[in-house]
């Protein structure tokens, strides 16, 4: 799975009709240090999670692994709001604080 | 999934039967302040999407998972017409104003 | 799924028995100028490609779409081969003419 | 399968039910000197890999394929822990030595 | 698909229970004039290949449909040996010779 933030939203009326009620955010991929890579992602959310927070997105046919979501055409969820990340024995990032400690 | 633009059109008459009917569109893949990436796809349509528009691409299993699809040999589907896009708050792209906002 | 043009052929004799009876060709991708990106891919052959065809390549368990094929070990198939590509209203490749235009 | 170093944890209270009491490791990719490629995956430990260790690391849907993983949402497990890894005929890596040699 | 060299053997003996039995190889990619691009993966190897050897890699779920490999969590599996490639009418590799003639 990959770390992101996510940085925004998409609003599409004529699509698929199996994405209906479902929330699309574009989440912008984080390096270790909590830096954009440059790259994003469209991914569903699956577990309410917000602009601003930092999580973890699953790509391929696990992103249809959640509930009652089988059939639903999407290559990537959201699937955890991260509380803190740990890299070598040092905490690198806390929702509580809201940033990241440099490495 | 990705962000991109329709851009063209593939016609094939000697193809696998089972893609008999359905519309092979090129997109090219967008960055978030939507400039071309340089890479491309070729994508089933699903939606009804034409050459100019701006639309989410599904990659993978997943693109065959609109409805009656499920034998069709494809690994990217599009899924969506974009109506708009938000960053950070501020709207980048808007389909009626057919134009990016730079960030 | 990906430009590509068949470049060679492939011979193993000793290889999984459920590749038996299928020709693997390697398939060099191209950009939406019709040169080389550089990349290539062996692919199976699934509706009668040779050397100098510009075809499609779909990749993952969607290469083992095509009839018959649900157990075969392979992740590229060619499912088409090009008749025509227009980008941005151009015709950028014709079968017929044998020549891709620059855009 | 990818060669990696699990360098880190991260913690998420807010996820998918169906992670429910895995643990989520940070495995850092390594190229075959041992070096870091700096690129890092989130992975689901499936055999009880520490930080520190020298792992393999599987994607996709083969992420889900250890004893009653069928539907949990992820794309990268940890499979294996490594002993040793020979290149060319040299041992590269061993763990009771804790150390790589270069190639 | 993709082409490689096998360049060496990975021992680990705690991992995933499925993977019991099976050899792990690294397979060093290769371009198409037989030259390493950089990158590895560890495959499992199901046809007898061994150090040396110019392979075929199939990647993702395709790599688990192998007889009997239905539940393994493998996501790169060797699946023929090459006897000879091809490219552009040219011999580019001939196993009864080891070599690569460039193009």
């Amino acid at each position: 799975m990959d770390l992101g933030r996510v940085t925004g939203t998409v609003v599409a009326t004529q699509k698929n009709e199996r994405l209906a009620g479902y929330k699309l955010l574009i989440v912008s991929l984080l390096t270790l240090e909590g830096k954009p890579t440059g790259a994003h992602v469209v991914a569903l959310d699956t577990i309410g999670a917000g602009v601003g927070e930092t999580v973890i997105v699953v790509r391929g046919s696990s992103a249809r692994q959640a509930e009652g979501m089988g059939g639903v055409p999407v290559d990537a969820s959201i699937i955890a709001i991260i509380d803190s990340i740990e890299v070598e024995g040092t905490i690198r990032y806390r929702k509580s604080d809201e940033r990241w400690t440099m490495g």
